[in-house]
């Protein structure tokens, strides 16, 4: 329960894969939440904090570490250096004297303070253990920019943007822990990796590569397996259409009629009014506009699917999935536009603060854009909804992703680098013969659990 | 024996180390033999083969790949190309369709025929286990040079040579490998590696970091742990010391002694003409050159101190270190610098052709350049000699091979990131529940077997 609750929301990836790509599923723009409110039982803790940039908030210390631009080449670039952040509290810990552990976060695609401040599980779990915490920011995101912190130049194309990628990634994570154990003369401690989604991904990858570093690895999340020739890449959408229609069979249907109704309806100024004022927009939007708006509503919803309340993308209440088929199911004369307003109500509105919606609101307050850059270059996570879905159908295309990365960044991706460096094939055989303390959980509801490597995998569509 | 015969002689490593430093156990000169002679049972295959840019030459084919400059980032440079090099032998193969395994030579530091032809053992077991060979050139080496195979632009300056590193090559072996087992539908075939001295090395590496690739290493003569902080800088010298003790005390001695004799004899133009006439010199060199001279025979003989005949680095006899102390022993009466000749004569001119000797033979046949840089870079693996050892006496001094790299390459080498990206402190531990199917094997007698990862070690001077 606490695992569900407070360590696996970490489920960003998905988000930026639609955000470029041409296919139906991919119509609806990241619309981030305001800015991240925190878990509820940490809220009295971060109500002390001043701000994320001063050296400590009461739940932790803020500290920069001098890292390698690229650890992989010797070439005079190579060794720029930059300030990767990291957060460090060591109320608990039982000192190095008694080697006590250190359970580290391998941050993934966003601020790190964020990641934090959703990663109740290990704040709960270091009394017992004695731990110190320490929470290492990703490479290229929140205050871990190279090239002077300068986002615009880091950002600027990928002469610069070409040195954000996992292994150089993982390679920092090596060098500042070994680098903070010998600073703290806390050699012999063990260190245990901890991440949710790509973080998971990370952890688990850290383990596999570097297992002189770290002695196990908690792997939430982290859908190791999803990339080109390891699973369907329906099984992501899937679960989503499985996950609403364990709630009622009616509430599936709803939604997967509603596609039809909405494009017919964006295809008149009298149907766009109506869908305008169905939906609350504060302006007029296209049909694909608002198709992209509630297809976040269903899937965040659907990756966010917690027995309890939760509030990492957006305030939840506990089942939300349940929530909103109840709000669909509520009553039965209401348009589908208004059914379909009460649920993603639920998803965009649970505060009930807003009074119109607007979707042109990019705003990325978690800092979550260098995800865009990292799916053109080596994430390569198919995705694809076939027609029994609850999404409107498209096939997985690669050409229609290296087009737009072409577009977008002038680069074609390696689609095949993530299996040839880390490997996925055969997986089980090869994690039992030469990895091990690898735990890796999510629960079947979770639309990343089709391509996460435990054994139990979520039904798929029949 | 076949292991020691056939497979150990890859011991090139010390070479390059001894050639910019300052200290006076590094003052000879790498010079290399002249234009290799092959193992003497491969010598009948080999006469028949053309040239080595040939496509086949009986022993094996010859074939490119194109592969990927930088596997780790994504700007343009890179995206660049160059052609590998393999070597390519299916006479035994038991087929794809049998899952008949793929044997792979994870090239090291040089010409990828040169090792090749000096690693029979690969050859004398195909056979047995049906086994396909392949044998991978290291990039930067032979004719794997990457920017247009233009070497001179390739190793211009750090800008380009910057590429040449060990992980680099490790992920040039993982993406051959996988395309090449696609290209023969060979998906299923079990890949086992095998290296000598640093391609040992590479050869456990990739065992530990691509575990998904291959399912096992054999690594000879491999000093995975010859790295700051993890050995002894004295155990590579004091293991030749002990080779030449072992076999009479007064050898050791008369080498031991031998120094100050040069030095002092190189002070004066009698002297000097003493060294030359005494030593067959084709010209006057200086006491400090005639010493590296020296210097490389003894050590070049402990590395390949076999019991049978050998044509790895030159042509030698059956035990060449006994047969170097009985040089020294046989006739009393004679000078100290007789009796050194006598013995240098066997490692410089077993076969007797040679008339006189040029100390400023450079050449470099084998192509074993780059691995300056590599230790300039990260292969930063300490040599010292303590005074009871039977070279000079000289402290192992990172800031001298510092300011080295600095003058040479304006480089600084990153002394610990080989134990960062692969680790080394309780290796034991570590590779027992991580890495599994690695075998490390050297003679005692190998001046590499003190940063070997066996459990025995050699014995160190008291």
């Amino acid at each position: 329960m606490i695992l569900a609750t407070l360590f696996s929301p970490l489920s960003l990836l998905l988000l930026l894969f639609f955000s470029f790509s041409t296919l139906s599923f991919s119509h609806f723009v990241p619309t981030f939440p305001s800015p991240s409110k925190f878990h509820p039982e940490l809220t009295t803790q971060l109500s002390r904090s001043s701000s994320s940039s001063s050296s400590s908030n009461g739940l932790y210390e803020t500290k920069f570490f001098t890292q390698t631009l690229d650890h992989f080449d010797y070439t005079p670039q190579s060794n720029h250096k930059f300030q990767q952040r990291y957060l460090f509290n060591d109320t608990h810990w039982g000192g190095a004297n008694n080697n006590a552990p250190i359970f580290v976060y391998t941050g993934n695609e966003g601020n790190i303070e964020w990641f934090t401040q959703n990663t109740g599980f290990m704040f709960e779990t270091a009394p017992r253990f004695q731990a110190l915490l320490v929470f290492i920011e990703h490479r290229f995101y929140g205050k871990s920019v190279p090239f002077g912190g300068n986002r615009e130049v880091a950002y600027a194309n990928t002469s610069t943007l070409g040195y954000l990628s996992s292994t150089q990634a993982l390679a920092d994570y090596a060098t500042l822990i070994i680098d903070l154990k010998k600073n703290i003369s806390a050699i012999d401690s063990p260190v245990v990796v901890f991440g949710g989604s790509y973080g998971g991904m990370l952890a688990a990858w850290f383990r596999m590569k570097y297992p002189h570093v770290t002695i196990g690895a908690l792997a939430s999340s982290a859908p190791i397996l999803h990339f080109p020739g390891l699973v369907s890449p329906y099984v992501f959408s899937d679960t989503i259409a499985n996950d609403f229609r364990s709630e009622s069979e009616n509430c599936y249907n709803v939604i997967k009629s509603s596609w039809k109704q909405i494009e017919d309806a964006g295809k008149t100024d009298k149907g766009l009014k109506l869908l305008q004022k169905s939906f609350r927009l504060c302006k007029n939007y296209s049909s694909d506009d608002l198709e992209g708006w509630l297809q976040s509503a269903w899937t965040y919803t659907a990756m966010t699917d917690y027995p309890t309340p939760s509030n990492f993308m957006n305030p939840l209440p506990a089942y939300p999935i349940r929530k909103m088929c109840e709000a669909i199911e509520k009553e039965k004369k209401r348009s589908t536009f208004e059914k379909l307003y009460a649920a993603a109500n639920i998803y965009y509105n649970y505060s009930g603060s807003a009074t119109c919606f607007d979707l042109d609101d990019h705003s990325d307050p978690h800092d979550l854009g260098g995800w865009q850059w990292q799916a053109c270059s080596e994430m390569i996570m198919p995705l694809g909804v076939r027609k029994e879905s609850m999404f409107p159908e498209s096939e997985w295309s690669y050409k229609s992703r290296s087009d737009s990365c072409q577009f977008y960044y002038n680069t074609t991706p390696r689609p095949h680098w993530i299996t040839t460096e880390f490997g996925g094939y055969h997986i089980h055989q090869v994690l039992k013969r030469s990895a091990s303390n690898i735990i890796f959980f999510n629960g079947l509801r979770d639309p990343w659990s089709g391509g996460g490597s435990s054994s139990r995998r979520p039904k798929v569509l029949n």
